[in-house]
């Protein structure tokens, strides 16, 4: 399975009224913590490929973690690439796992998500700790990446954005100011 | 905290008429299945460090997995060693996020285990496929190694067992006929 994303900066307010004249159901709000951790054989920056822990609180005390691994791209303008993830009951028991294998904490990324569906089209507003307001707009690939990435450019367009202005650096690039790094 | 541990082979049914006259708690009996990783960067064997997933059934369906992390040996005689474990909700999952970070599946340990505890020590009779019988007597150290170490020698001891006959290969290394290797 492929993950096809376009990422771009924009104003939220905008964006929520275009959301509301398509009819968008709301999914919901989460605040994420993201912990990415450096490789003990390789330069995930040069190679593309993160590692993730990502903390999620939903409010109401239910937090959950899961460790996500990310490929390299395979397609460089919609940002797909393969991806693992799993559950795991314990973000910290998790880490130090990863830190036995020689892992470490590289940096942390810290947001709150607000999301959408539109069709089957999943679009998601983030305001990142330290960069402001952004717009994600993302669906799943089994095959037909080109498809997929057909829809995800409409719904863009839709919501009166420009899929010309995807932005390939991740938010943890954004943070450390690196603009070869382009994991989300 | 560290684990101190002593195995030997054993006649289970000897064992279990000790642990009777001794008053030992029965904790109850579970199948592990234990997937054991190579690194894409260094020789576990060598760097005496062990990567592991196991899947345990204690019946009745609620099956549960965890990941290990075993450093290297700190104590040689009774096999104390720094771990880390964390409780992950799918093994599978968990498998493809490791094969991503380029740890390879290398071999499989199944076994039937049956617990009782004695005091606080943790006495454990193995039946292991294609090994047969061992006992495992083990406790946890946060500070004084020693003397924990000798709980564990006391209670070998009053089981009719020989703390100098302790087997410090691990089954993972019985079974791929190693004896150099000394994880659990």
């Amino acid at each position: 399975m492929y993950e096809v994303e376009v990422k771009v900066r924009a104003d939220h307010e905008r964006v929520r009224e275009r959301l509301e004249a398509l009819g968008a159901t709301h999914l919901g709000t989460v605040r994420q913590v993201d912990t990415y951790f450096d490789a003990p054989d390789r330069d995930f920056a040069e190679t593309d490929e993160a590692l993730r822990i990502r903390r999620e609180d939903p409010g109401a005390g239910s937090a959950t973690a899961r460790v996500t691994y990310k490929g390299p791209l395979v397609d460089a303008v919609s940002k797909t690439r393969e991806e693992a993830e799993a559950v795991v009951a314990d973000a910290e028991a998790t880490t130090a796992v990863l830190e036995g294998l020689g892992f470490e904490p590289a940096a942390t990324v810290r947001k709150e998500r607000d999301r959408f569906e539109v069709g089957e089209v999943l679009v998601t507003l983030d305001e990142v700790e330290g960069l402001g307001e952004f717009v994600e707009v993302e669906t799943e690939a089994a095959e037909d990446v080109e498809a997929e990435r057909d829809r995800v450019f409409g719904v863009l367009e839709d919501l009166g954005l420009d899929p010309g202005e995807g932005i390939r650096t991740s938010y943890l690039g954004l943070l450390l100011g690196a603009d070869r790094d382009d994991r989300q």
